[in-house]
């Protein structure tokens, strides 16, 4: 599918303080992992061997809220705080970068999980080039 | 951009009851929709015409965390329940046709809006399109 | 805890559809039930028999999110929409009677999920009121 | 209202790193916070002077979405990581800081502001005590 991200920010009528293909590039990376992370918690509680990914069902519903949450500030432009994007994209590689791990250790066992995984260090890797760009 | 849900429903480990690839464009055209309403609710508040906006911005509220529910509803399948499913599609058709409305009378003065009700239209008919398959 | 519900609400500055208090106890109980499940989903994964539980897991996850965003569209006034409030409050009295009976049924085992039930119960009956009351 | 915090936090079957009452007075001072927030954003779009409120209601938006997300992160004990509680805290005491100010600035002026800084203010000495207990 295709997101209306890019053409929402083209819309925006005022100034944004960073370059728009980068934030849109991040803002799709967010919203595809909180989409992932909570596919993933349901698939790890279908699993027969659920009682050995407790951990990753709670890791991705934390990942899923922060990623969600990092997403609508950054599509907020208006009266702009770069300390808060900058705190909540601090929280939300965090999350991502334990979250991937996570995935990452039942990723030959759990295709949901390798996937998933993939989707974290996405989102890390954007949430990290957002904050350089921010300083 | 392209999300990961059609390979993570791919991946999930036991019987889904709906189509995937209907359930799949269902979750994507939501998650597409609460972006576009959460950006089109900050553009708006970056109108000078703010105060002939303030509908907008209240309606695109709601309708991004109606969304953003649905989609995560959408994305379980463990333990399914189609009095769940049904009642959160009906409530997000109901405030995806408000929000298009809406958004949709202030599209010729505002781009954002035109935009935003464009992807609520979308939503709308995803919502509508899965309600008759899950009947 | 005391929430400042009943407050905010006094302050608003125009007219409200529906009496104020009757309104501050539907939202109160609203975040309370989406506390309780978000805690009772948790729990569930720490119990040893979480296989048992998957289903209760799930339904609690659906329970808190569609609550905490029945409790955000009831907090805004600004351009009120019956039909998106009437709507969203059938969704979450449906998964509020799921949840409630989901957990219920669990209730002699898992003093959480007694809880849980409980704080369900009580938001389907401010949701059932609210509806009434709307008309 | 009660919330059933506490004694959700009394059920969980296993141990928490942290002082139970220290972490349910925080979870409710999240979810305080979090109702406060969006029902400012609301009350302010519908005062006259909107136009002077834009930054007052994309801050109450941000702290919202960040207490909310914040207070679920804390009702989950299953495989707890420090790392995450941590940065997101950081970043809801961030945030509310900002909102705090900013409601604080028309406080005079608007009721519905005071009290929410107030909100702010509660919320973001609960994070930060729980971040010195957290260490």
């Amino acid at each position: 599918m295709t997101t209306t991200t890019m053409p929402m920010l083209e819309t925006y009528p005022a100034e944004i303080n960073l370059d728009r293909a980068e934030l849109a590039a991040a803002i799709d990376a967010l919203i595809a992992c909180a989409q992932a992370c909570t596919a993933c918690a349901d698939a790890c509680l279908s699993e027969e061997v659920v009682a050995e990914l407790t951990t990753c069902v709670r890791t991705n519903l934390d990942c899923a809220d922060i990623c969600s949450t990092t997403a609508r500030v950054l599509s907020r432009h208006t009266g702009y705080d770069a300390n808060i994007s900058r705190s909540v994209l601090e929280a939300c590689a965090t999350v991502c970068k334990s979250c991937g791990d996570e995935c990452g250790s039942h990723a030959e066992m759990h295709e949901h999980c390798r996937l998933c995984a993939e989707a974290c260090r996405n989102c890390e890797r954007a949430c990290r080039d957002l904050l350089a760009a921010i300083g």
